[in-house]
């Protein structure tokens, strides 16, 4: 490897192995394979065989690069490398994702993040950069939320949001608990895992959107990680005979329902517009009694609201209020709107962005800015410590599906400016 | 009872049983009784010991009343009275409805017409009138569809639209076939019932609507049942995340769903101004993937279209088409229409019409003449001989549901009503 050195005193070109980072990522793959029509896909539930197959492996692979492996008490896998040159009591740099899947999903949603940190490790161990802080490789329990509920389980205890006894309490469709779903496969481990006394953590993601596969950009370096709101909109009107109610005698909760919809897809048109990152989507919908020949009574409708500025969603849920007002005086349906999720926008810290745009100039590579509109572990990770978030591109910005791709080029490149980052913020 | 003769020569004051039809239709009203926080009401489900019941305590109210029962193929129950004054091969004058319910539904909405039929034949037993013709009470199998799909199958069975053969072969949610439902509870019989044989056949029913209580008056004389168009309509966009996906990229099912929904709706209020008797409704949604943080893939909406005009069904459906068409251009959506029931308008013979009519006016009662936008068995019937609807009125227009009522001094006057008719297409 290369031995120049630049302003910053760190390898230019961090020489990350390409293929043995395919090598970790399409082995993972094998865990929980489907067969696709179309491109690779994965089912790796939480606690289930794929996933202490995708756990195991994991851990040999922590293990044969001479880290020191430890599984907390929800099954978040950290394993930490303290080379000579550091601190053992220093606060350490982590990088890491997560290995669990939503069902039939892709094979880089998650894995990437771990085995680009594991490679980054690796490369850091095989050049002459001497960390003087231990670096970790973490891999998050549950951040899909399919198994589970909710989502993102495992940073959210890290993190002190979520305690261990209620994730562990946390139930599956057949009413397993998380504890005895990773007992089962032998990772319900001790204690609990703490963000917070990590110097800082990043990670790698696909970015699920083609901002960057558009711009013919390899990398994008997160600034924030939009708010969410998740908010139940009701309508109930008055069932009905379809055939013997006559129009004008109506109080049909589908046709107010479809108002609404309307009206959150012209608000996040609007907004859009405005603040270039805000989405508003009405993604489920309840119809009850759902009978072809009954004019409905009652509508459920699941809202989504997204943007990097709390005041934006605000705003959006104001509008999505006025709208029902309005229908109520209207059409004299009875409406609701009861929010059910609300988390803040995350901003990235400026010290891991800087460490990750920096490490991109010194490997030749061109990055650029942008937001998340999903969320990520990361998202809870920075209200305890500096956290950063790097994107590498998505094809046709499909994620979740089997036909989720990311060139193998592209997964290295973003694995060499994560290793030149962690060199940074680890030290030298 | 009174003597007077009107022009007709036919008793003007058939003077029902009032007592005794509450009692019959009390009586039924047992069979499978639910439990209702308001109101009174059944669940009879076709080849369930509820049906079981009621259908023997139809026969032996037959019976009682001279009538020589049979039971065709189907299940569908037959008494016919032969007074010495009628040709015994003449062809019959008929009457009657249903004795299968909605879940939860009613008590009077089928049991009426049945009840009153019978009631109508005692009365004409007990008084001078000489019919000519044999006069038969009908109870069609499974007019409301609930437990073997589509509805009206005993009439569809006895009109020759459906064979015997595949009318037996109908299976339920789980798997039981009619012939082995009806076997079980003893009404699989011989032969089929043909409708097209009898001279003329009635049909009371309740409303289901408000017309008669909204203006006072106590019944109804039906002119057309409306004819009936089910169609799916199917919307393909992109499921996309929710967050990652900018408002400009998406193709949304939902939102084109929703436009389509509000059309239907627009549609149906201008031309129920110009017909006074269309409706279009979307009663059912389905949404794919149908959850709060996905941009929805695909919306099939189940549409239902009335009028008493063909031609006015027609253009509804050309309008559907021609939106759907303007939602592919405008939001690039794929979209189809796929008409599943299409059932022509149903008008009701002028000859049943004006002895339901004669009866009112024999009888001291107030009619008027209404369209059904409900789908009745004398609509089958219609199709293979003169057929005649009258309804009494329901109370706030409530059907399908425990709260569905008719008063019962109601009940007994559009008895009075139809005896009288039956006495007129009777002879004397």
């Amino acid at each position: 490897m290369s031995t120049d050195r630049n302003a910053d005193g760190i390898d230019e070109t961090v020489a990350v192995d390409a293929e043995r980072l395919r090598s970790d990522l399409e082995r993972n793959a094998e865990f929980g394979a489907i067969d696709a029509e179309e491109g690779r896909g994965r089912t790796v539930l939480t606690g289930t065989e794929p996933n202490r197959r995708a756990r195991d492996y994991l851990v040999d692979r922590l293990e044969d690069a001479g880290l020191g492996v430890s599984v907390d008490a929800v099954g978040n896998v950290v394993g930490t490398w303290t080379p000579d040159s550091a601190d053992p009591d220093a606060a350490p740099v982590a990088a890491g994702s997560h290995l669990d899947s939503v069902p039939e999903g892709g094979i880089f949603d998650g894995p990437l993040g771990v085995y680009a940190a594991i490679e980054a490790v690796r490369t850091l161990q095989e050049s002459d950069v001497e960390p003087t802080r231990p670096v970790a490789v973490v891999s998050f329990t549950e951040e899909e939320g399919t198994r589970f509920g909710g989502g993102m389980l495992g940073s959210s205890v890290a993190t002190g949001y979520r305690s261990v006894e209620d994730a562990l309490a946390a139930t599956n469709d057949e009413g397993t608990t998380l504890e005895d779903a990773l007992a089962e496969i032998g990772y319900r481990g001790e204690g609990r895992l703490e963000a917070g006394e990590w110097d800082a953590f990043l990670e790698l993601h696909v970015e699920q959107d083609t901002r960057l596969e558009e711009r013919g950009i390899p990398v994008g370096v997160v600034s924030t990680i939009t708010g969410i709101v998740h908010a139940t909109a009701r309508f109930v009107g008055e069932a009905d005979h379809a055939g013997t109610t006559a129009m004008a005698d109506r109080t049909d909760a589908l046709a107010a329902a479809s108002e609404f919809v309307l009206d959150v897809e012209r608000a996040g048109r609007e907004f859009a517009m405005e603040s270039g990152t805000a989405v508003a989507t009405v993604g489920q919908s309840h119809v009850r009694p759902n009978a072809t020949n009954v004019v409905p009574g009652a509508v459920e409708l699941g809202v989504d609201v997204r943007d990097v500025e709390a005041a934006t969603m605000d705003r959006l849920l104001e509008r999505a209020r006025r709208c029902l007002a309005r229908l109520e005086a209207d059409r004299g349906v009875e409406t609701d709107l009861e929010v059910e999720l609300e988390v803040e926008p995350a901003p990235m810290s400026e010290r891991c962005r800087g460490a990750l745009a920096a490490g991109a100039d010194a490997a030749g590579v061109e990055s650029t800015s942008l937001h998340s509109g999903a969320a990520h572990d990361a998202m809870y990770v920075s209200r305890v410590t500096d956290a950063g978030m790097l994107f590498a591109p998505s094809e046709d910005g499909l994620s979740h599906t089997p036909r989720e791709w990311t060139d193998w080029e592209d997964c290295a490149t973003a694995t060499r400016v994560l290793a030149g980052a962690i060199a940074r913020l680890a030290g030298e």
